[in-house]
């Protein structure tokens, strides 16, 4: 017996309780039973999106969100301003050239952010963009992006601003109305703690608006149609049930703990992780702010990433997640989002240490996990 | 406590050891075991769809598929034959027409079906026709169209057929290479006893063949892109994991009873309930052949068929469907697909004798419970 951690970056580990809830005997969607669920599903929603608007929750995963955002917002020919700072932001623009979106990239190299006074000049000096689309967590690099400064350049003009928050909903603070965020792009599978299987969308007023102009094709995906009868408590096709059930005892257990220390829970572990890498003399891929979903780690020299994968899969049952396109190889990333706490830190960093003395790199044994424990020892002041 | 039964023509009752494989932890998709186990689900889904083709397994509702078929195989203007005769035959109309396809419809009254030599003549008189959109089973209605009919029609011609088996896939026959099926559209949580939240597609050759000419826009529903990856065992974004671990267990449930087990079952379940309705004094809405997966039964004169749903669910805890669009307070409709077996018939129909004398409705106490019994009695000659 060996025991089995998942560490990667999404899915994360779903919590016994909520597994539970969710393998009670499925129930019908138009009934009272669903509607009652429905209506406490939407409180909970908003308050950890932190908005007055409704969520439209969507049978897909976190992708279909961000098509249904680009598809009910926009139309043939519109310009969109990516932040391309790494895969995801990639795929928007991806879903835009699939789309007939005119794409303004606005791009980084991987591991770096796109600060927002390059969105200010672009949205300037090209006219008639009407969407910024940008990741909040860029999951492939561990980046934070500051949608906060974009929301300030986004304000002015004539864009709405598009976040994807897929890794950091329930992970890192994203306060919807209080900075101005128009659509706000989630997934069940990170923060979550649920199995993938639901693609979250919440939109500002002004969003909505352009949804009316939006001449896009869209029919699974129409968000209007999901609000007429999202407000009587209603989904417009079948929805994924159980991943419902578990999504109402989830936002319990967040509810329970607060978005405070929600946010503050995920700045410390991220941190600790960091520093443990940094002891054993491993350098981050990100370059500008980290993220608090997920470290990306540069793999020592002469030591293919995807061997360090390898590692912790067969030597000690870990799944990680290596780099994906051009950072394949090169990058290895620890998950430390939703249901996840200081020994899972440990953990991972002590299985670092195994797997990099079992690959040839000198290491100083407990440097990682010292470095992560001084973190972890912080108390509030 | 009163014990709860779900009777509705999808979701459908997922069986306990369903339930607990799903709630055991989450996998993550980019794993071995997550190969391993999709190897499994594409050989048990091939022998299901009776295909040597590869069925593309999508995180969506059965909507989802429907969409996906409509956008992969199709272009701006093309113009595809629509057999309307339920709510989801006009589903399909109204797909086509949020992408630009030209729908020539060929309908038929709500509980009545389109013969194949319409279809085969709307062909002839039509040019041009690149798809032909169909039911199976129209779940609004209880009817089950004439499928292999209409292939007759099709394989002669330019156009595709394209299947929609959300409540036939396990429930009636429907050899799709056999019979020439062209596209078939399924999803789980019908015959499948799952959860909803998986969508499935599988195309024929014929229809491969079209996806690489189709221009209408698509992206998350891009079945070439999943295609190339589910010869390698992997998704092309994020799988509803814990009901794709649910599938390799249903599958291997089908498989040990067998496909013509499963379709004797249905059709006997099914003869059973419209049996004991008739026997009621009750008529059938299904004027054409009726579906294995549902009984859609006429309230009686002055009764509407809300009143009997309420009944059903305030009085024995029992959730039935009622009519929908413009069906509703007209019909109920009793579901008997996936996990059903004789003993749910036979309380389907106590529980239907009770609810219509409680509305009021001449009740022979006995009637339909002894008539379903008669037909569970037969024995194979």
């Amino acid at each position: 017996m060996k025991k089995y951690y998942l560490m990667a970056p999404g899915p994360t580990p779903v919590p016994n309780q909520i597994l539970l809830a969710m393998a009670r005997p499925i129930i019908h969607h138009r009934t009272p039973e669903y509607e009652a669920l429905f209506a406490e599903v939407r409180e909970g929603l908003k308050w950890l999106v932190q908005t007055t608007q409704e969520t439209i929750i969507l049978a897909a995963s976190g992708t279909g969100a961000m098509e249904a955002a680009v598809t009910n917002t926009l139309s043939p020919g519109d310009k969109a301003l990516v932040v391309r700072a790494g895969k995801f932001g990639e795929r928007w623009a991806e879903i835009c050239a699939a789309y007939g979106v005119e794409v303004v990239a606005l791009d980084a190299p991987f591991g770096h952010t796109v600060p927002p006074d390059r969105v200010a000049d672009a949205l300037k000096k090209t006219p008639g963009i009407r969407a910024v689309l940008c990741q909040h967590s860029e999951t492939s690099t561990g980046v934070l992006h500051d949608v906060r400064g974009y929301t300030e350049a986004t304000r002015k003009s004539d864009a709405i601003l598009v976040v994807d928050t897929v890794s950091s909903l329930g992970v890192a603070d994203l306060p919807m109305d209080a900075w101005g965020v128009d659509v706000v792009v989630a997934g069940s599978q990170k923060g979550l703690m649920l199995p993938p299987g639901l693609a979250l969308c919440t939109l500002s007023d002004k969003a909505w608006d352009r949804v009316k102009q939006a001449k896009l094709p869209r029919y699974y995906f129409n968000l209007l149609e999901e609000k007429k009868l999202v407000v009587k408590n209603q989904p417009h096709f079948t929805p994924a049930v159980s991943i419902v059930i578990g999504l109402r005892e989830v936002l319990a257990m967040l509810k329970a703990e607060g978005l405070a220390n929600i946010f503050k829970r995920h700045d410390r572990l991220a941190r600790a992780t960091r520093a443990g890498a940094e002891a054993l003399g491993l350098e981050l891929f990100a370059k500008a702010t980290p993220s608090p979903a997920i470290t990306s780690v540069v793999s020592p020299k002469g030591i293919d990433s995807e061997r360090v994968l390898a590692a912790y899969a067969k030597s000690h049952n870990i799944t990680i997640a290596g780099g994906q396109g051009e950072m394949k190889g090169k990058v290895f990333r620890l998950g430390h989002m939703g249901y996840v706490g200081d020994f899972d830190v440990v953990i991972a960093l002590a299985a670092l240490e195994q797997v990099l003395a079992e690959l040839g790199y000198p290491v100083d044994w407990g440097a990682a996990v010292g470095a992560a424990q001084k973190v972890l020892a912080e108390r509030p002041a």
